[in-house]
């Protein structure tokens, strides 16, 4: 049990009127218990009351015994959330915005009396501000993340696929010592990069594409998130001319942040650039979202944000620019908040390379 | 989309009483649609009425136009769940089980005259029976995931680390042609295999270790689920005992597996075996679990199971034996339920095997 971030959760519950919270994202319960479950579709929820009452129901098969936690156990023909609703009096309780709905909708089934809102609130804004240790670790991946890219670049050849790249990647990742891959790569070239999210595929590598890396990994506690476009050949003036584009825009968004510097205006630095060009409808995106125990954590950087920058908080600015049918072009880095503006946690330059 | 799968979705509607249900499971939108979108956590719903009107709710970034989606899109900083709400009347509309508590919790504060209620049935039903095509691609996965598992076999050595062994069957996974793993696999070398899902981490390989190897690939469409638990050295007569019971269990389990049987004695039959030694405390979870798109969907093959075996289906027979401290053993093979029985889709030998 991490009795320092309970403390601060607990904080959080009293400033935002919880009294009590179920915290059920594995990453949260990770967070507070130091217990490392993946629950997949098994129920685990950490019970916090605001007066320091916890307790953690999960599945006996996890075998969380003898690690000092305040554990309920279940079995797999149990009713979890019968269990569960034994520790719940009438009233409030906060839901962890991830929870399956299957298990609120069975508590509002078993227990009328009980009243589920929204309360994430108080472990989102705790887990917002990393510690020097967690951002040790979050530097010590982006920049290992930096290494694997380099190397990645040299397997780009024509006539290779997408999914090729992507592997060559993870193999790069493995080299730098990393666990893994912090998600599935996402390599795409020419058209396909129209679509921001589009999944590699076997489209072949030709003369002329525009190549969109959007990779990260998992090393020593840590990981990373960064995109790079490159050429595979000459860019054509209109791939000059996007591409100068996205990076100026990526370099106005990491210019804005400082803290108390309001996330929404951290968007419309980075996304002003783009729609002073006339590109604003073909960034179809946020400009960026938190990281740390996982890839996209609160906060949000975009228009509709609500928080504003504090030391400590960890985000992406990647802006974008997306032509159907032609090519796309993002630029993602990883910011931590200083006390006096940021550092960029990524150091791969962002000069327009041609290969 | 899928008519044929949507016409039969629309059915169990019927049956079930729902008028209409949300479906958000990135598996299942792509079950009925062939749209491939991993949300993460942007709204996701594909609306189906029992009169056929359906509607799909996707962020915009994700780019679905010119596929013939009945497409309703949406931006980063509109509320999806606003947007939902105008195509739903007042009533009971069922809720896919995973769908985050957020957008079920928004929707009931925007419309307190919607109810939601769980809403899967319709959708796990279809998903459950197989057709010859998806059945293929299952057993087409495991063949590959038997044979990189015997790649994976050769790597084991004095010293070598879980971890490690979890990469190399990776890399016998991706020389299979598979695109990745199915999921991370889970390596246990001697006391920490007790945790039936314990995290692969360093511990070095010793002899005397029994060994839990619990792996599958994701490839041509087909997803693959297998465990062996093999030893590093003599097996004592413990292991040896236990490893037999655990096969005579799983042999049991498939043996009990035709058409018209109860899941629940499905897992009776593989318990019984393990029960009857005294072992039945140290079987700590359910004996199998439904895949296909998912690794991990339903049927449920537990004590608790309401289906009944039906051709077409798919699901894991998974019994284990797991001693605190000393060792975890676990046989796990995917069965296909036929007209008249039932398919192995795994043909790696269940032998015991000393290396």
């Amino acid at each position: 049990m991490n009795q320092k971030r309970i403390a601060r959760v607990i904080e959080n519950m009293k400033g935002q009127g919880f009294e009590r919270i179920l915290v059920t994202a594995p990453a949260s319960v990770y967070y507070l218990t130091s217990a490392r479950v993946q629950p997949g579709e098994r129920m685990l929820a950490l019970l916090v009351t605001s007066d320091g009452d916890i307790k953690l129901l999960a599945n006996r098969m996890f075998a969380l015994q003898g690690q000092g936690l305040p554990l309920v156990e279940y079995g797999d023909t149990d009713d979890p959330v019968a269990l569960l609703s034994e520790s719940l009096p009438a009233g409030i309780v906060g839901i962890d915005k991830q929870w399956a709905s299957l298990f609120t909708l069975r508590l509002m089934a078993l227990r009328p009396d009980v009243k589920p809102v929204l309360g994430s609130g108080p472990v989102d804004l705790a887990r917002m501000i990393k510690d020097a240790a967690e951002l040790d670790a979050l530097r010590t991946s982006s920049h290992a993340n930096d290494r694997a890219l380099r190397e990645t670049l040299s397997a780009l050849a024509a006539g290779v696929t997408e999914l090729e790249i992507g592997r060559a990647y993870a193999s790069a990742a493995q080299a730098q010592g990393a666990v893994g891959v912090g998600f599935s790569p996402l390599i795409c070239f020419g058209a396909g990069g129209a679509e921001p999210h589009h999944e590699s595929d076997s489209t072949p590598l030709k003369k002329g594409d525009a190549v969109i890396l959007d990779v990260g990994l998992n090393i020593a506690e840590g990981l990373s998130d960064m995109t790079r476009t490159v050429f595979f050949g000459k860019a054509s003036e209109k791939q000059r001319a996007v591409y100068e584009l996205v990076r100026e825009a990526n370099e106005a968004g990491r210019a804005a942040v400082k803290p108390g510097v309001p996330l929404r205006d951290i968007d419309r630095a980075a996304r002003g650039v783009i729609e002073r060009a006339g590109y604003g409808e073909y960034f179809t995106h946020r400009t960026g979202h938190g990281l740390g125990l996982e890839i996209h954590e609160p906060p949000d950087v975009s228009a509709r944000a609500e928080e504003i920058a504090l030391p400590g908080m960890v985000f992406s600015i990647e802006p974008g620019i997306y032509l159907p049918g032609e090519f796309g072009m993002r630029i993602e880095d990883l910011v931590a908040v200083t006390e006096t503006g940021c550092e960029t946690l990524n150091e791969f330059p962002r000069d327009l390379l041609e290969l």
